[in-house]
C-alpha cells in the first residue's frame, strides 16, 4: 500500500523533503500545506524586491501548485493552515484560511517545517499600519507598495541581523532616507566586534543612520522613540529584531520541545514521536563545535535536514555531523561572511583559542580592483584546530570563507590550511591566498615564534605612552597613524636600532600586518624579547577606533584615517 | 657565525627563500642571484600589460634590490647569471651579464630556484624578430611595444595554455585580429575534452581563430604555416607552447635529475647535494594522489617550497603531503578552474572513477547577474573520495574548486562533501550550493540509485536512433533539442508512460541534469530497469557538439544550439 506522507509548511524544508520523498516513492501520496498564499519562494531574496533588483514580487515564487502538481505529482495546498495534529489517530486538522472551514487528513508520517515567525515585542504602536515585518512574498509586497508612496521617506528599520541590513541597504537604493536601530553595540552577531566595525563605516558612509545600543520604546505615526528618548521620524517601520521557532502545533500535540525552545529531533530529525519529523527554522539542531543544541535559521542546513528526514522515512540512514553555521551578506559594496565560533562564543565557552588577523590584498595588487581584504581566523590551542573564520571586503571574501568551512566539516588544522592548494591567477586571488597566510600567522602564534597583542588592546597601549613603532615608509606614515608611534621604517631600523629600547615592550604595526611582522621577527632573532606585533595593524586598529571615538566622543588615537 | 646563503634565481621561489631565510636568521648573509634585470616580478600578471589593464610595464616590478637591501638586507644582484656549481667547494661562479666578468662565491647553502624556459622549437623562422616568448617583464614589454605598432594586425599565438590564452584574449582587448594554434585538439590540459568546448566556444565567439589539431611547421615575415599546410597571416607569433624546466646548472654540478627530466629533490627540497636546496619550476614534486613525481610550475606551490626549503636549512621539519595542481584561468567572460586528477589522468592511471556533470545556476536564479556553472566532479569507486573536479561559467567558479581543493588536501568524500555547509546568500550562491549538489549525484551514482551516460556517447545514441526523452516544457524545447529525440515533459510523463519503452534503453536529458533526474528517478522506481539521465543534459551536449560538428563538417545532432 503506498504511504500517505503529508508536509506542514511549503517553504525551503517542506518544499525539499515534498520533493525528496517523490524522488524516492513514485507511489507515495505526498500532500502539502502551506497557510500562505504561496509554496516555494525565496525568502533570502525578498530585500531585493524593494530596490527593483527584483522587479517583480511574483518572480519571488519558484514553483507554484500546478507545477508541483504536474511535475511532481505533489498536493501542494495554499491558504491551508494545519491547526492541530492527533499522533495517535495519526491525523491533522487543516483550517481553509478562506473559509474557515476545518478537515481532517490521516498520515502515515508526517513532517513539519513550520518554520520561524518575526519577533514583534509588544510595544505600543506596534500595531500601526506603517510597521511591517518580512518573511514572506505577501509581507514585501505590502512593504514595497507602503514605500514607494512618495510621503514615506524616513524608513527606520529595527534589528541589525541579515534581513536588517538588506532590507536597509534595498531601502537606501530605493531613495529612502534609512535609520537602523540595534539594542546590542554591533549588528551582525555572527561577526566580532573588531570585524564589524568595517560594517558599521560602510553603512554609515552610504547614508545610513546607524543607532547601536538602543531599543524601540514606541511607535507614533511619524516618528518612533527609544528607550534611551531618541526619536527619529519614520513614515514607516521595519520589525527585524529576530525570529521566534513556530513551536505551537508541535507543543499541543505533545512533542518534546528542546532546551532551546525549538523543537527537539533526533540524529534523522524525528520528533518524540515516532511518525514525526521536523526540519527547518522550528528545530534545535546539533552544533559540530560546540556539542550543545542551537537554533540556526539559515536555508542551506534546512535542505540537507530535509533530505536526510525524506531518507529515513525510507529507511535510508544519513550521517549527521553537526552545523558549524557559515553565512554571508552583501552590504553595499562590502561583502562579509563567517563560518564556525567567534570570539564571543569561544570565550563563553572557555575554549583555549588564538587568533591571527590579516589584512591582505584579494587579488595581486597591480590588478584593477584590486582591495584588502580583512581576514580574522580563529583556532585552537595547542591544536591547532580551526574553529571558525570571518572575512569582510569588497572583493570575494565568500571563496575564503567557503574554504575555512571545508577545513571545519573536515576536522582541519592550521598545518592542513596552510598546505592546502588553492586556485590562483592574479585575476582571482594571491599565489599565497590569504587562508594560506592566515594559517602561517597562526602557526608562528601557536609555535610562539611570534606575539601579538590585539585591536581592541591598543588604545590602552597608545594612551599610557607605551613604545609603539610605525614600521610603514613615509608616504604612507603621513597619510595617517597611531599618536605618539615612533616612526622607524623596517627599511631604516636596522640603522636606527639605538631608538628602540630594549628594557621595555615594543609594539609594531604597519598597515596589513605584513611589514610589521618582519621587523618583529627581525627585532625578537637580535634579543629583543618584548616584541609585539599589533594584530590588524593600522587598518584593523582605524576601523575598530574610527567608529569608537565617533559614538563614545573621545580623543582619537589614530591622527588620521586611510582607508584605502 | 653567520651563514652564508646564496639564492640562483630572484622571482617568485628565490624571492621568497631570501625573505623567509631573512625572517628566521637575522644574522644570515643572504645573496641572491637573477641574470635578467629584474627580481621579484608578477610573471603570472605579465599578460595583462598588452591589454593595458597593467599600463606601465614597470608596475609588474613588485620590489627592486635597493628594497630587498633596505627592508631584508638581502642582497639581490641582477644581470648576474651563475654559471657554474663547485659542490666540493661549496662554491658557484656568476657571470655578470653585462661585463661577462666571471666571479666565485661561496656557500653554506645553496638554494636553487631557476625555473624554466619557454619552449621553442627548432623551426624554420623561429628567430625571426617577431616571434616573441613570454617570461619576463623584458619580454613583455618588448612583445607589447611590437604590437602597438599599427602595421601589426595579425598576431598569432603557438600553444593554448595558461600563458596562450591570456595573451591571445589581452591582444583581442588591444584591437588584435589573434589565431591561436594548438597541437593537441584542445586547449588547457587541466580540462577534460568535454568541458573544455565551452573555452573553445568562448574563444571562437570573441573573436579568436582557434585552430586545434594543428602545428606549427614554419614562421616567415608576414605569415606563418602549419603541419597540415595551412597558412595563416601574421606580423607577429608568440610562443608558448610550454616550458622547460632550466637544468643545465643542476646537471653540470652533478646533482640527480629525476625521471620527469627535472630537479630531484627529497621531502625538504633538498637535492643529491646535502648542502643544496631546489624549488619552484624547475624541480620534480609528488603528487598526492597520483603517488608518482610530476612536474609544476604553479606559483602558489612554488612559495610552499621556498619556505620548506628555507625552515630545513634552520632545522624546522616541515610537512609535504604532495601537490594536487588547482588552477584557474579567465578567458574573456568564462572563468574555469580545475583540481586534482582529470578524465585523462584517471584512465592513464587505471583509477575506477566515476563523474557527477551538473550544470546549476551559480546564484539564485532571480537575482540579477545569475548564469549557469558547469560543474564536473571526478570520484574514486567505491570509496567515493574526491578526486578532482573542473568548473566553468561567467561566475565564481574559483570558489567551488577551492572547496573541492580543500577536500582533496583533507582526503574527503562525497558523503563529506553534501554535508560541508557552505556560506549562502542569493547575491552569492544558492542554498544546495553546486559542490554540495554534485555530490549528491554522485553518492546516487555510487549506490546505484541512478546511471547516466555521459555527454561523449549521446552522438552515438542519436545515430542510432536509442530511445531519447526530452524532458523540458515546451517553450525550452522549441528553442532546440537532440535530433529525434521525444519530446515529454515532466509535467506529461506520468500521463504518457504508453509512450514511453520497457523493453528497451531509455535516456533522459533536460537542460541542466535535474529535471531528467527527476523523470529518471521516477520511471526507475516504477519498475523501468534500463533508464538513464544524459550527463550533462542538454546544455553540456550541445556545448560539447557545437565545437565537434563545425570542426569535423559533421551533421549536426542537436536541432538549434540555446547556450543561454
Amino acid at each position: 500500500m503506498s504511504k500517505r506522507i503529508l508536509v506542514v509548511g511549503g517553504v525551503a524544508g517542506g518544499a525539499s523533503v515534498a520533493a525528496r520523498v517523490r524522488r524516492l516513492d513514485e507511489d507515495a501520496e505526498v500532500v502539502m500545506f502551506e497557510r500562505g498564499p504561496h509554496v516555494s519562494f525565496s525568502n533570502c531574496a525578498l530585500p531585493y524586491h524593494l530596490s527593483g533588483q527584483i522587479e517583480q514580487s511574483d518572480d519571488l515564487v519558484l514553483m507554484n501548485p500546478t507545477i508541483f502538481q504536474t511535475q511532481y505529482n505533489i498536493d501542494a495546498r495554499v491558504h491551508s493552515e494545519v491547526v492541530k495534529i492527533d499522533p495517535e489517530k495519526k491525523q491533522i486538522d487543516v483550517k481553509h484560511v478562506q473559509t474557515g472551514e476545518i478537515t481532517q487528513e490521516a498520515y502515515d508520517k508526517l513532517v513539519l517545517s513550520p518554520g520561524a515567525s518575526p519577533i514583534v515585542p509588544p510595544l505600543p504602536g506596534v500595531d500601526h499600519n506603517h510597521v511591517f515585518t518580512v518573511r514572506n512574498v505577501v509581507d514585501i509586497d505590502r512593504l514595497n507598495k507602503f514605500v514607494q508612496n512618495d510621503t514615506v521617506e524616513e524608513v527606520t528599520v529595527v534589528g541589525g541581523g541579515f534581513i536588517g541590513l538588506e532590507v536597509a541597504e534595498n531601502l537606501v537604493h530605493a531613495g529612502k532616507k534609512v535609520t537602523l536601530v540595534e539594542a546590542q553595540n554591533q549588528v551582525m552577531a555572527p561577526f566580532d566586534y573588531d570585524m564589524v566595525q568595517i560594517l558599521h563605516k560602510e553603512m554609515s558612509d552610504k547614508g545610513i543612520r546607524l543607532i547601536l545600543d538602543d531599543g524601540l520604546a514606541s511607535i507614533e505615526e511619524d516618528k518612533l522613540t527609544l528607550q534611551s528618548g531618541t526619536e527619529i521620524p519614520s513614515q514607516a517601520v521595519v520589525m527585524s529584531i529576530g525570529v521566534r521557532p513556530e513551536t505551537n502545533l508541535a507543543k499541543d500535540a505533545g512533542l518534546e520541545i528542546g532546551k532551546t525552545g525549538s523543537i527537539k529531533v533526533d540524529h534523522h530529525y524525528l520528533t518524540s514521536d515516532p511518525h514525526i519529523y521536523a526540519v527547518g527554522d522550528a528545530i534545535e539542531v546539533h552544533h559540530k563545535l560546540t556539542h550543545q543544541k542551537t537554533r540556526l535559521a539559515l536555508a542551506g542546513p534546512a535542505q540537507r535536514q530535509a533530505r536526510a528526514a525524506a531518507g529515513h522515512i525510507y529507511g535510508l540512514p544519513s550521517r549527521n555531523t553537526g552545523v558549524i553555521g557559515s553565512s554571508v551578506v552583501k552590504i553595499f559594496d562590502m561583502n562579509a561572511a563567517s563560518t564556525g565560533l567567534n570570539e564571543r562564543m569561544l570565550k563563553s565557552l572557555d575554549y583555549d583559542y588564538d587568533v591571527a588577523y590579516v589584512i591582505p590584498s584579494d587579488k595581486v595588487g597591480i590588478m584593477p580592483g584590486a582591495n584588502q581584504l580583512h581576514f580574522k581566523l580563529l583556532f585552537e590551542v595547542p591544536s591547532g584546530r580551526i574553529l571558525g573564520a570571518q572575512a569582510i571586503g569588497k572583493g570575494n571574501v565568500d571563496k575564503r570563507i567557503d574554504v575555512i568551512a571545508t577545513m571545519i566539516t573536515m576536522n582541519g588544522t592550521l598545518e592542513d590550511l596552510q598546505e592546502t592548494e588553492l586556485t590562483y591567477s592574479p585575476v582571482f586571488g594571491t599565489a599565497k591566498d590569504v587562508v594560506n597566510f592566515a594559517a602561517l600567522v597562526g602557526l608562528n602564534l601557536l609555535n610562539g615564534r611570534y606575539k601579538q597583542v590585539k585591536v581592541d588592546q591598543v588604545r590602552e597601549l597608545v594612551e599610557n605612552d607605551a613604545f609603539i613603532i610605525d614600521a610603514r615608509e613615509k608616504g604612507a606614515y603621513r597619510m595617517g597613524h597611531l599618536k605618539n608611534a615612533h616612526h622607524i621604517p623596517l627599511s631604516e631600523f636596522r640603522e636606527r636600532l639605538d631608538e628602540i629600547p630594549e628594557d621595555r615592550p615594543v609594539y609594531i604595526y604597519c598597515r596589513s600586518g605584513q611589514t610589521s611582522y618582519n621587523m618583529t621577527q627581525a627585532l625578537t632573532n637580535m634579543g629583543y624579547e618584548n616584541v609585539f606585533n599589533i594584530s590588524g595593524s593600522f587598518l584593523g586598529v582605524s576601523y575598530y577606533e574610527y567608529f569608537n571615538d565617533q559614538e563614545q566622543n573621545r580623543e582619537p588615537i589614530v591622527t588620521r584615517y586611510n582607508f584605502n
